[in-house]
Formats: C-alpha cells, sequence, structure tokens
C-alpha cells in the first residue's frame, strides 16, 4: 500500500474542489448574496489541504489497482465531505449529516434531497447543488485527470474504478486523452441543452442549472415542483430527450465523430435501451390513461418519467406516487435497470443486465448439454468469463447490499413501501422512490443514521460497489498486502 | 425426447396419487363423511390414467438429464392439477383455481390458503391438505421412488432435480435406496412430532395434521388462527423444534445414524443456519418487547415466527403483521435465506448464501491480485467452479423472476408491500406475507391471473427454478435437440 502516493493524489484533487467552489461562489456574488463568502472558506481550507498534502509527488509514484479503488473511494468521501461545508456554514442546511447527504446525492447525480423548501435558498447554493451533479456524472477522477496531470500508469487505475459499466474501454490509447474526449463531448451535450431551454424561455441560471443536473443524470431542480414547476410541453420534451441522451454510452457519441454510425447501430445495449424505454412508456401511458383528460397527455408525462427514471436522473413532472401500482411497479423496475454502460446514468445498466439474461439461458443449455461449447455475446464481441462472474458477483453483491441497508433503514420504522423504495432510489442514484419519499416528498424525515446508511448506498452506487465495499476488506489497509 | 418414456412415468405416478387418495377418503368415511366419494372419482380418474399410460413400458426407457428436468415439472403440476379435484367437486372450494392454488400451495410446502374459513371444512377433506405438505416435503418422485421400481439410471435424474440444494449428494450408491433411507428418517420423525403433540393434549387428528404439515415445512393448519389456536407454550415449544429440526440436511440425520458427530459438527451450513436462528429471534424478542407483557412471552413468540420462518413453514403463533419494520424486515429476510440445502424447507438455503458471500470475497481479492489462487469451501469440501456458476446464475434468475412476478401481480393493484410480500412468500413456499396476505390474513382477495402467476412461483420455488423454466425452452420440445 503506497500512504504517499495516495495521500498526494488526494491531496491535489481537494486543491481541485477548492477552485471548483470558486465558481458558485461567482455566481453568488453576481447576486450580491453574502453567502458567497462560505464559499472562500471552503476554498481556503482546501487548499490548505493541498498544501499539506498534495502539492510535492512522494519519490515513489507507483500505484496499483488496489490503490486506484481506494482513492476513488476515499476521494467521493471527502469531496463530499468538504462540499458541503457551503451548505452547512452558509446556514442553508443547518445540520452537517443534512449537509452531506445532500452533497453525496449532488456528487453520485442521485437527486435525492433533504431540502423541504429549495425555492428560497441562495442562488450560490442552487448553482452548487447542481454543479455537484456535473462534475460527479462523468466522475470526480476524471475531471481532475483533465485538468492536472497524472502520469498514464497511474490515471488507468483510477479511470477503471471510476467509470461505470462491466468492462472500461479507452477511446484512444491514453486515459487522459480519454478523459478530456469525454468531457468534450459532455460539454457540448450540455452546452446544446442550455441552449434549447433558453429557446422554451427559461432564464439563463434555471437553464444551466438545469442542464447541469440533466447531464450528470442527477434531477436536483431549483424548484420545489421540480420540472413540473415550468409546466411546458417544449421543456419537458427537451429535457426527455435530452436526458436519453446522457444515458446513451458516451463511445457511442465518440463513433458518431468518428462517422463510424454501424458502430452505433450495431450497438445491441443501445437497441435495448431505446426498446425498454418504448415499451415502459406505452405500458405507463396506457395504464394512467383514465387520470388525465387526453392520451397525449398521459403520454407525456409518462415518457418524461420513463426517461427521467431509467436514466436515473430523477426530475418529476407528475406525482407518478399517485399513479396505479402497474406504472409504480415498472418504474421501480427501470431504477434498478439503470442507463447504459459508460454514460452518467446508474442503475445495474442495460449491458449487465443482457449479460444476466444471457447467461441464465446458457445455463438451461448447458444442464441439457453439460458439455457444450458456449460462449456469450453482448454487442457483437464475445464477453470473457472473467467479465461475466464479474458481473454475477456485482449483481449478487448488489443485492445484498440492498437488503442489508432496507434492514438497517426499517429502524425508522416507516412503511415498507417507503423504506425499501428509499434505498432503492439511493442505491441506484435515481432520486425519488414512493410512499414518503414519493415524487413530491423528501428525505428530511430519516434519521441521521438512515441518512448515513443511504449517503454509503449511494457512494455504493455510484462507484459500482467494489472500489467502496475494498474499504472494509481488512487486509486491503497492511503494508504487505 | 423420449416422448413415451416421459409418458410412461407420468402415468405410473398418476397412478400412485390414485391409490394416495384413498388415504383421506378413509379419514373421510372414519368421520361419516358424505364428501369422501369424492376422493374416490379422483381415484378412478388416476387410475384411468394409469392405465392409459402407465402400465406398460415402452421399450427405449432410457433418458437424460433433459427428460428428468421435464418429467420433474410436469409431474409436479399434473399431481396438483388431479390433487385439486377432490377440493373442486366436493364443493370444499367452489372455484377450480382457487382449488389448484391451494392443492399447489400444498404439495410445494408452502401454506399460503385461498380459504377464508377453514374450520368448517370436511375433515377428509383437511387430511388431504395436509398430507399434500407431507408428501411434497419430501418430493412427489421421491415418495414414488419408494413404492415403484424405476431403474437405477433414471432414478438420479430424477432425484437431482427435485431435491433441494447446490448439489445433490446420495446417501448410498443406489438412488432408490437414498430415497428409502430419506423415507424412513422422515417417518420417524414426523411420528415422533406426532406422540409430542399428542401428550401435550392434542387430539389424533390434529396432532398428525399438524405434524405432516410441520415435516412439510407446509404451514397449512386446520385452523383460523392457525397454531395460534391452541395458545399452549408446550405445543408451541415442540413445534418450534420439530420446525428447526425438519429445516437441517436430512444427510445430517444419516450421519447420526451412522454415529459420525464429526460430519454433523463440521457441518457449516448447520451452524451458520442455527446462528441465524438464534441472532433473528433476540432482534426481534428485543423489538417487540414493549408489545408483550414479559421478555419470555417476546420471545415465545419471537423464536417461533423465526423458526416457522425461515424453514418456510409459515405457522403463525402472533399477528406479526403488527410488529415493528424491523422485525417484519427481519422476517423477509428470513424467507429469502430459507432452510438448509437437502431438506423440506424453501428458501435460497443458507448454503447457496454461504456460497455467495464467500464469492463475493473471492472476487474482492481478485480485483486486486488478478492471478491469485482461490477456492471456495463450504462444510471443509471445496466447491467446483461450475456449482460455484450454477449458484450465481441460479440467485440471478430468482431475482428476475422476483420481479417479473410482482410486476404481474401489479396489475391486481393492491399495495406496493401486498403484492411484494405475496410473490416473495409464495416463491420461497413460505405462506403468509405481510399487509394484505399478513399472518392472519389469505390469497382469495387475488385474480385467477395473480393466482396462476403465484402457482408457478410456489413450483418455481420448489422445484428449485430450473426443472420449470426449461418447459419455456423452445428447443426442449423438439425431437431432435
Amino acid at each position: 500500500m503506497n500512504y504517499k502516493m495516495t495521500g498526494y493524489i488526494i491531496g491535489k484533487m481537494l486543491g481541485v474542489e477548492g477552485v471548483l467552489l470558486l465558481i458558485p461562489m461567482a455566481v453568488g456574488l453576481l447576486y450580491k448574496e453574502p453567502t458567497a463568502v462560505w464559499f472562500l472558506a471552503g476554498t481556503a481550507l482546501l487548499i490548505l489541504c493541498y498544501l499539506i498534502w498534495g502539492r510535492k509527488a512522494p519519490e515513489n509514484t507507483t500505484i496499483y489497482a488496489k490503490e486506484g479503488l481506494i482513492i476513488v473511494a476515499t476521494a467521493w468521501i471527502f469531496w463530499s465531505a468538504f462540499g458541503a461545508l457551503p451548505f452547512f456554514l452558509s446556514g442553508a442546511i443547518p445540520n452537517y449529516i443534512d449537509a452531506f447527504f445532500e452533497t453525496v446525492s449532488g456528487f453520485t447525480t442521485t437527486g435525492s434531497t433533504i431540502l423541504t423548501e429549495i425555492e428560497h435558498l441562495p442562488k450560490g447554493i442552487l448553482f452548487w447543488r447542481s454543479l455537484t451533479h456535473w462534475i460527479g456524472g462523468m466522475g470526480v477522477l476524471v475531471f481532475v485527470m483533465v485538468l492536472t496531470s497524472l502520469d498514464e500508469k497511474n490515471s488507468m487505475h483510477l479511470m477503471r474504478a471510476e467509470v461505470p459499466g462491466p468492462e472500461a474501454d479507452k477511446l484512444v490509447p491514453k486515459a487522459r486523452s480519454t478523459a478530456r474526449l469525454l468531457y468534450s463531448m459532455y460539454f457540448v451535450l450540455t452546452a446544446a441543452e442550455i441552449i434549447f431551454l433558453l429557446f422554451g424561455g427559461m432564464d439563463l441560471f434555471d437553464s444551466v442549472t438545469h442542464a447541469f443536473s440533466t447531464a450528470g443524470t442527477g434531477g436536483f431542480s431549483g424548484y420545489n415542483a421540480s420540472v413540473a414547476h415550468f409546466d411546458s410541453v417544449y421543456i419537458d420534451s427537451v429535457i426527455t430527450v435530452f436526458m436519453i441522451l446522457f444515458g446513451i454510452n458516451f463511445n457511442l457519441y465518440f463513433f458518431i465523430v468518428l462517422k463510424n454510425m454501424m458502430g452505433v447501430l450495431k450497438n445491441e445495449e443501445l437497441r435495448y435501451y431505446l426498446g425498454i424505454i418504448a415499451a415502459a412508456a406505452v405500458i405507463i401511458a396506457i395504464n394512467i390513461r383514465p387520470m388525465y383528460e387526453t392520451l397525449g397527455k398521459a403520454f407525456r408525462y409518462a415518457v418524461f418519467q420513463v426517461a427521467s427514471v431509467i436514466t436515473t436522473t430523477g426530475f418529476v413532472t407528475a406525482d407518478f406516487n399517485q399513479w396505479p401500482e402497474v406504472s409504480k411497479c415498472v418504474l421501480l423496475m427501470l431504477m434498478v435497470i439503470g442507463a447504459c454502460a459508460g454514460s452518467t446514468g446508474g442503475g445495474i445498466k442495460v449491458s449487465r443486465f443482457l449479460i444476466l439474461l444471457k447467461s441464465i439461458k446458457r445455463e438451461m443449455k448447458l444442464m441439457l448439454h453439460p458439455k457444450a461449447v458456449t460462449i456469450v455475446k453482448v454487442n457483437g464481441k464475445r464477453i470473457r468469463e472473467e467479465t461475466m462472474r464479474g458481473v454475477y458477483v456485482y449483481f449478487i453483491a448488489y443485492v445484498l447490499i440492498l437488503i442489508g441497508s432496507v434492514f438497517l433503514v426499517s429502524f425508522d420504522n416507516f412503511d415498507f413501501e417507503t423504506t425499501f423504495t428509499a434505498v432503492l432510489t439511493t442505491l441506484n442514484n435515481v432520486g425519488p422512490g414512493l410512499g414518503l419519499v414519493g415524487a413530491v416528498e423528501n428525505f428530511a424525515k430519516f434519521s441521521g443514521f438512515s441518512k448515513i446508511v443511504m449517503c454509503i448506498d449511494m457512494l455504493v452506487g455510484r462507484l459500482e460497489i467494489f472500489p467502496f465495499l475494498m474499504l472494509f476488506l481488512p487486509t486491503l489497509w497492511s503494508k504487505k498486502f
């Protein structure tokens, strides 16, 4: 275990966060908010951390997979712990655990909130809330990699631990170039959404913050009513389309840039992803039809909510908690499925489900013909046995963590639907659940203990379990291991 | 696909069921019930089926794993379909789907009932209800194997498909001898429970039917209030102990007969099973303490319910639906865990969980040291990679079937807790759930469609998924495959 190099990278990362806090401060100053000063306090503290740990690289800069996993997990915890300071110090969120929850929810692009009244908050604070989504969506380490130089051999260990999906691909040979490419595409798409929203009559602040929340598939909105606040078919449509776009594997956009359209069309995950969205939207639209005046209106709310939930964004245009059980059940299934691998979305990911379903079919064939040679292909590529085993164990760990968390949160003695969906929505980084954490509700009602459990769930979900689970492996911390 | 041999074995099995129906008929006659005649009608029909298909063995008697799986799945469906006739014809259950549900629930040792009023039913009918538990517990094919001769090579294919757990062991080299040994031990234990219950002042009829339900880990009782009807510390204790005993791998009883006590004590699954029962009982007893006068009383109800649920029996002495969420959540977890492999209990089985948990730990180690040589051991024996993969895929299929069934049952538009736990309790062959299928409720309220879905869940749970899932594999039915 290379503690020095680990500390060095974390220190450097905290410095970057310190600089980052200057952006919401600038926004706050623009609106002449006195609370903007608290961002500066955060910056000062973070720069101090940088000066202590992150200024000088140690002699031995070699790190392995192990350090990569630890750095990723601790970086996310520290970024959240320090990122919570402006919320806490400014008095916007008077309880530190709540502020931590809100920040974890931001960086992990969950979008679950403990705020009961959002609209009266200072603009700087609201901006920081949405900015955490934007940075967290593509990954805090990937972000740092774009801005600072880490040598090549280290970068890949970090990227592999942070980028979602069963197999991390590099678009181009160098990890740093890959990170820059990803961020360029991310930036262009976000800018496009801002422009589209401005055309719909949204003001600049709302356009930027909502585009940030869409891009990161986060879901924080500056309004208590979320996107329903605007009640505009145009804005609903723009956000629906962009949510779906941000749930797609970014590698496919790179294919488009390279004019490799066949690579896009042949992508099995994409076809299933769009197919599931279409099927779910139709089922829900029919199911909720009697609740709305026209089928068109039912479809508008259905498709928005489907896109919002499968991409794990969590924006709301209708109180789906009032919908019939079938629609609610479909939404819960979409939460678990999640978006495409390599996107900013959460959940288990469509490609993992494809692997799981194909494995079951293969297992049945093997039961009949134990010596048959069988391979599983996704996107036309053979999946290696180790990757398959990784996906199996991933899914198993996911379910066990879900069950364990539901048990811990059940100490708050809320009804089963509330407890179960609160854990499900945080573990999958969605945002709202059902019952007392439904579309128009919030997470303020839980105990501090449950909030901590859900913070862990959000981090576990965003980091795809293992980097975080590693922290609890005692042997990991020994120098010798 | 050897259709002739498949039909022959099924035909033979139906003949055995025909003979079996004479037992509840005799009970009915003893109580001078006119409804006893309907058992004879069932017998006549079944014997007719036997004469058509099961009398003469075909020339080619060779069957493979494939036929074994199909025979097991169809045998269970036919046994349930014909076993439902006495309920239906006698008018005890006027709706055939309900009668089918009740019979599937009986044979699969689930114990979920659609009956709203149990006590007024004829004794013959009540006896048949409990007898289905007793036969189903050890397996209907194993039962037929004890009574009739199937050649050795065929028997093992059938046993492997029917006996629960990740790996089917033969106690002695011959499958039929193994089946007889299992049934002897099963018979002795059941007889012991009957005697203990008689000592507690229960009449013979109640003792036999409740012992049958305990032995099969079923849960049908002749009383609306289940075991709470007797309200006796002695009877609660006897049933608690026997439920726990019937949840243990029967191989261990064979070890005891062989005086191989080390084999028993070294059994890891047994230690975890007893450990989980103890831990769960303590947590629940503390949690429900304020609801009862003394800690002793709280513990009595807690340990009974824990034993009832982890062994997937489903007897009830307290309305646990009124307990706090923590206790309910513990019970739901126990439903999923289930009893030991090779017992009459359902659920995923403790040994499978041990394999899953150890796999997660191994996966984490492999992430750090990809070339490390790692093996997983349970009960001191190395688990083969194929068995591990089988357990992974089993768990994955289990979760996906759970999710899919919840979706289908959600069309009935009951609340989430009811829908989710109704599926969970049927899939794990437990009996009661929470909410509207809670401890003092029943399954009459569901639509015919949902009842069929839950019948499939019960069969899928009892046959450990794959034999049943195979029926939906189109290639299986081709002659060539």
